[in-house]
């Protein structure tokens, strides 16, 4: 019998809100459920959603708000519950991660009430914390959680310099690897354009300054910062790499795409989830690629583990 | 040559951000400018917009924040600018059309140093009082300047008997017209679904409680303070609408669409910006259908006229 | 668990093909099975197919070919089997039934050998007479067969009354019903553009000539014969058609658009297939819309089904 | 003054009808017009798509036939004009050349009456040949005349890729340069799947057979051929890259894709027309990318030079 899909969108702040229209957008789903601990934020996300649907440009979509139970035949889960990192710092990383640890075990108890089924794509924040909580405490199975990782930055880098060399960001070849936030690094060793390797990049394609690794790997992280002062959140970005990562599920693509799951002896690394390049298709992460590093960026990506252990570790999640 | 198409953004709170996040994913042009009195909240914007488009699930649209001087070479402009009515209300209606009327003059008179020959679209509240001053104290083409008026309306009308009848929203056909606001009334005489007239829907289609034309018209109206109370602003929908209007001026599509525009004596209605069913192109309202209306509706579409003009003298827009 | 959607194609010559393009462009399904007699035609449209998605403009859907034990977890079934009218007439419309019947037969025993569950849309001609016969010998669910029917001519109305008027024909509401083919009829009761009736056309939109009943209804059959002499056959439209409503399946819409089922004794007809507005949902036709009609509508309806009637006799479909 | 995007269309065989039906789905633009020395069959193939636009999946595209005249405000044009390389071949390379070298002349003295301003995107085989006379006889500005080129076999490529190590073609790095057809060649050096290189591939990605890059090269030439005898031409594949070029343009993109346009001197390479990688924007190719290959690719990259300008010869093209 057809099953026509279904997402659950699970927190409808600035950045489920943002989801919500672009998951309408990219025609992800025949239905669409927003679930807050504020029901009435969740229920007029799905009104004011509901209406822009009237107008023909995609397909009827039914979308509404509803309790956890609405999990148990969702085909893919978005979670952004939780608050964010909000400009002016009042709340600092730690206590952020206290915070949000403590809501993903709240959402996480509620969902696997209801399913181990649905594939669990995480957004909120300190991601790699919420991450390893959820796909390592509650019997989920592997790979069915993951977060969206250096999704986001990987899109910030090539973004980035697709600008510096006047280029379709998306012929950007390169990916960002470790922690999504401050320790996140490019992978250098990866990255070309048309064919064109790092090294050779000024030779070929236009740009009004030399290219630096220093400035860039800095232009990714401080973006993010950019964003966030400027407007007071960050959603647009993340939300379509959310999407991204829904579709390449929803079509068994077995897209490539850096996202941030429980890592398993790679590199020698374990017990943190940290972002490497994956393969996505129909139940979450088909595969991850340990790719081969050069030394400077393995080391790289151990400060990225320890970064995010520590936080792990602060918060007992691991000892 | 070719002039890949450009639009600006006037305004980019939740609801112009909310514009822009749609206008990328209808690919409605290569080029958007932001455009805000507070100009890092457009930098913000776009540079998370930016970062979206590196994941190919949309064309390389270059998104960036100006001043009004980008306005010269836009093809179509959308107007979001100015503060909006808040739940609670801190601010009453007049108050807010003083304010919005002073916003549009600074706008329009920024724009129209730059082009008269964009099509340029109104969403900023009061709707149709911004329209008018808009579209008659600016020189600008007639038809070039409309506001989005009850296109927002009709699709919240669709979506409600669509919702009642259990079938598609695009499926049900009929109009809003009239204010952008309380006053907005169903054009009764112009609804059917699936070939069948208003009263005989009952009849043919599944529905919970039978159909009572004020409950719905109610529903209209109440439904925008459901989201507004609920989320604190409505964006989504009207943001849909908005580039639904876009895309029929830049496809030159002929779309038949109620929007807000100076009336010139239809119903013997002049002095004033209302909605009627109007076929949008290339050079924005090509078209009013002044269409043959009962004569309760008719008096409904005087009861607008005269809400909106009051705000108006009140302004002293007219005398 | 998440199954991602399948579509089946059977009969993959200028239609089928049409048809794969089409649901590639429309995303409809992560999998599509292309089933041939001509097993080779049936791969190297798969393979053309497949070389198209490797850039990224569409979602990676995995396209192939096979046997019809492919249909065994497919969710939509589109048949585009069998020989079609050639111009030039080598072969006649009797004729052309006696064969695809047969075709239709065969193709029914073949599916029906694998499931009972997908929604099956029927496309090969003489359209109601082949949907007739699968959605009544095979024991398959009522609903779950319907044929494009004058889906087609409802798209060509629109286009003609649009090019007419000087409007966007999807603003254009009005149905053509009956059979698919010379006797489909326009249920002018049900037209109207803009909440503009029909007989007030002329007073509101630009046109060139005054509106003739008569000669519109006959531009609309002549269109066909007008595309299949010019080119010589007819696909874009009908792949356009069978993919909406396959959409509207997949959605789980609950979109009105006019299919043929065989008829339940609406309006006293029964033993035949012909169109009527339908909705159409996950499980094929929800519900059939009687509409109310006008006696000389009705007449109109009844010569349809006689005309059906009479190729079904003279195949000794029904007695 | 906002002009819609239009886009011509020459020559509607089984390739041009192809990309008619892509370019609608892919929304380039908001007038198509069809151009055929059969003025019937582009006739036929604007009222079948015609057709196909009323049923609101696309925006309403206006699409019509006429004569060369409509290229004078076109701002893409599309040439899939002259015969094909039938399977069987009845017609061999050179003859094929010869019949298209005056079709293409034809074509362009034609275009060039009214425009030489409109980016012209070549697809008539044998591709390099024909691209080379319409780039060097007819005085069209640099740039804005290039051939797909070995953008098919690139996608091609990319296909069989993905499909070798079960990932999204789209997240395979690569390119295929030189002649389209025989000559065509990978350049190995530019190849790498989510940042691994070619030579590691084997150790990272499920696979049937070990890789061997002979294997992949001769499949993506015979996958032409495949498709060829197996459904008796080829448009699908080269329809969609078609399109992706023409969205590159009207967006300008700055995508990196390769096309052929006349070398000048890369390489030591001149007086023939191949493909390299090239960043396309609205004035078409912008900037051609001689990435740095080794010995033996840029080796293969002579061999097609060599091969391409024996064809020129031949015709007389260049001397």
């Amino acid at each position: 019998m057809l099953k026509p899909h279904k997402l659950a969108i699970i927190g409808l702040g600035h950045v489920g809100s943002a989801v919500l229209a672009r998951a309408i957008a990219c025609q992800l789903a025949a239905e669409i459920v927003c679930i807050d601990i504020k029901p009435e934020v969740a229920h007029g996300e799905a009104v004011d959603a509901t209406h822009s649907i009237a107008c023909a440009l995609t397909p009827n979509v039914h979308v509404y708000s509803g309790g956890f139970e609405e999990c148990r035949d969702a085909d893919v889960i978005i979670c952004a519950a939780g608050p964010s990192i909000l400009p002016g710092g009042v709340m600092d990383r730690l206590t952020l991660a206290k915070e949000n640890i403590a809501v993903i075990r709240d959402v996480m108890g509620e969902v696997t009430k209801y399913t181990r089924d649905a594939v669990f794509i995480m957004i909120t924040n300190p991601l790699d914390v919420t991450t390893h909580v959820a796909a390592t405490e509650f019997g989920y199975p592997a790979g069915k959680v993951f977060g969206t990782g250096t999704t986001l930055e990987t899109m910030r880098f090539k973004s980035i310099l697709g600008a510096h060399y006047h280029v379709d960001p998306t012929d950007v070849q390169g990916y960002m690897l470790g922690e999504h936030g401050n320790s996140a690094f490019p992978a250098w060793s990866t990255v070309s354009i048309g064919g064109v390797p790092l090294e050779k990049l000024d030779m070929f394609y236009d740009h009004e300054t030399d290219f630096d690794r220093e400035v860039v790997a800095g232009e990714v992280v401080n973006t993010a910062y950019d964003v966030l002062k400027s407007k007071g959140w960050t959603n647009t970005g993340i939300a379509m790499g959310a999407c991204r990562l829904a579709k390449a599920v929803l079509y068994d693509e077995h897209a490539v795409l850096t996202v941030s799951t429980p890592l398993g002896g790679e590199y020698g690394i374990e017990d943190v989830s940290l972002s490497l390049p994956s393969v996505i298709g129909k139940d979450g992460v088909l595969k991850r690629i340990p790719l081969p590093l050069p030394a400077e960026e393995e080391e790289l990506l151990h400060k990225s583990a320890d970064s995010v252990k520590a936080v792990l570790r602060a918060n007992g999640v691991i000892s």
